[in-house]
């Protein structure tokens, strides 16, 4: 057994492939954003324009987040010490969840170490607490979701990507009396569309089945109170369990779920992966709460969110380029193939100082490889005009067609 | 189907064992460790010792880390912004992973949100990069390598906890030419023992294993520079794997494996763990780093640390308290049913203002539930006295034998 090969092999497939992936070294300025100071492999530093950061709304350099967290790093220290059992719950942690449940309008939060190990902690511990529990998960579920439903080799149905009538042929297929719970997403974020949130929770009804909604790119910036699709939509009570990160639009770090006190009892009691880790500091914490406070009545910055989105769509759209609009605050512009999707962002990165990275299979099915913008509040007229010239040359230079690929 | 009470049982079932879990609110006051503040659940406040934290030097209020972490939030704000590949990897993330690389004298590191993370992605991807591997676990291993080892279904054998003669013939009666992975501890967190790393190393030559190691509970104390118990005994460059925590003797947040630069590489390229979630707050990463570096030569901590352990267990031991005792800085001291320890604790706490959390079931096996304190550099003489007195009081009262129950 050579176990150098064998390393070798798993590598080279990614390079066969054209999805190996390298990482750019990216460090925001406070204050700032979007700009950032590129660090090229030989040290050398460039300013650049972030264009894929999924900081949505520029909180994670807001002040008052930024003051919680010098506050509490004084009052208490860097780390929490310990894991939430032992000796790792401080006031922080108790308000961040206190202020996580009135968001969602529900009695309890748990908060993990990210919205990663929230999906996979908490799907992979509710077939321990409802025996029997048949997991319908929809067909572009998030990787932690997929890994949370696979993990204890539980009965689960993959219902296509958004068909009801799918989902609601493999509900009628089951026994009545099986526990249910039906698992998917209000924003998907590669394609920025959206979950049909109100028939599935309809289905639900029907079915006697819980339903669980991962609202990771959804919370801070949808709804009156920044609650997540579910809650601009009047839906946030017919969802069982809400999962959410504060790593994105809150911009800080760690993930949670939102459900009855019980729910959050059970599964704080019973999941490994909130029971054996060591809590998020007591600085993060804090930074979190205060974000999710604020934009509890940011509505402007909200809106302000929503027309940038809307500009870079309808600016790219009237250059006839191929992204995707589902009305969402994601721009993905599709480029179809892996070699050209690396190529167009290596000359955005190295000629126009943009930074915005490819995407590529698994991450999203192979030959819809795409760069994906994520316009915010912080991108001004300036870097908007940028990128809007950046593309149209580079559109051109690379000969890519300008029909779209998807609606 | 009735969700509730499923719920409801699932929860009682732990009242009925006496280890339901009641999370004590606790905040220490930085620059007073160990003194923190216990918030009742009624709100009100009371001074407390912790005696159970994790943060085992006090690196947690260090001025080193608390300053890397202001000046990092003031330069780069909150959060990263991303994940390691799509705009979340910062010169503070790969300063980190140079730190530990550095550490272990490896080629090369890799950051995950927690150790338990890391344990989990890693050792749920290696069956993938070694088709066909088998993996050798230790019967006492963490949650978070068990969770690991058992998500792909891969193939597994567990050995008696620390038994060499039952590894190898586990070893012994696989096909030689399959792909083996040893995974083990250097030092178990809950009885304080040590792995036997030579002779794991001995067995991984011979039958051309691999070796894992989760240096947890050691990063940071043992070894001249804090490399753990494979530094100290010259033993790190036979480990293939090294895992670590930042969030214990390091004091912040995060965890990773320390390999080689293809390994490293490998698993950043395959593990959804690591690929789709985002990254640590650069403030996290740097003060991880400033933790690193400045107990790469504290080596008057890492001696104060044991000479705190010496002592209490010494005392412990004179008062005739059946205390677990294997030389290192964990001291378990064995009460024997949930019931008491959890009474114990309690009685600790509202009577003596003396924090320590009860161990129960499943964190450590029926029958050996515990109160395990964790004294460190911050614990001064009067702290010390405190305890003694408190728990010889203690133990009278309840009518507890003093007799050893274990070595
Ligand atoms: C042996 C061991 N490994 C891993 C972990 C997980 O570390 P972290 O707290 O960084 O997730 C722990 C405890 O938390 C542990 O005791
Ligand atoms: C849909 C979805 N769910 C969950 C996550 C995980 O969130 P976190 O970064 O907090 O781990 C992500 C992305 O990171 C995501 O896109």
């Amino acid at each position: 057994m050579d176990y150098t090969a064998k390393l070798d092999a798993a590598l080279q497939r990614l390079h066969d492939e054209d999805r190996y992936r390298t990482f750019i070294d990216i460090e925001r300025e406070r204050g700032n954003f979007p700009h950032a100071v590129w660090t090229r492999p030989d040290g050398e530093k460039t300013p650049v324009t972030v264009w894929c950061g999924n900081d949505y709304l520029g909180m994670g350099q807001h002040p008052k987040v930024l003051g919680a967290m010098h506050e509490a790093v004084d009052a208490t220290g860097a780390g929490s010490g310990g894991t939430r059992n032992i000796s790792g719950t401080t006031v922080y942690h108790k308000r961040l969840e206190a202020e996580i449940a009135d968001l969602h309008g529900k009695e309890g939060a748990l908060v993990f170490s990210s919205a990663y190990i929230a999906n996979d902690a908490t799907l992979s511990t509710l077939p321990q607490l409802f025996p029997g529990l048949i997991i319908y998960s929809d067909a572009l579920n998030h990787a932690s979701m997929i890994e949370g439903i696979r993990r204890n080799g539980g009965a689960k149905r993959i219902f296509r990507h958004n068909d009801l009538a799918h989902l609601r042929e493999l509900l009628a297929a089951d026994d009545p009396a099986a526990p249910k719970l039906i698992a998917f997403e209000s924003v998907y974020s590669m394609d920025g569309d959206f979950g049909p949130i109100k028939e599935i929770c309809d289905l639900a009804d029907e079915f006697n089945a819980l339903t669980y909604l991962d609202e990771v790119h959804a919370v801070g910036m949808y709804g009156p109170r920044g609650g997540g699709v579910a809650e601009r939509d009047g839906l946030m009570h017919r969802i069982d369990i809400i999962n959410g990160t504060l790593g994105k639009a809150f911009g800080v770090f760690g993930g949670y779920i939102a459900a009855s006190v019980k729910m959050c009892d059970a599964v704080r009691s019973y999941a490994p992966g909130f029971i054996f880790t060591t809590s998020i500091p007591p600085a993060v914490a804090a930074g979190a709460a205060a974000s999710i406070a604020h934009l509890k009545t940011d509505t402007a910055l909200r809106e302000a969110h929503q027309t940038q989105a809307k500009i870079l769509k309808t600016r790219l759209k009237g250059m006839g380029l191929p992204i995707i609009d589902h009305g969402s605050h994601i721009v993905p512009l599709i480029v179809g193939d892996p070699k050209h999707t690396k190529m167009m962002s290596d000359m955005l990165l190295e000629a126009y100082g943009i930074y915005v990275q490819p995407i590529n299979f698994p991450t999203v099915p192979r030959g819809t490889e795409r760069l994906r913008f994520t316009p915010s509040p912080v991108h001004g007229a300036k870097e908007m005009d940028g990128l809007i010239a950046a593309l149209d040359a580079l559109w051109s230079h690379c000969a890519l067609n300008r029909a779209e690929l998807a609606g």
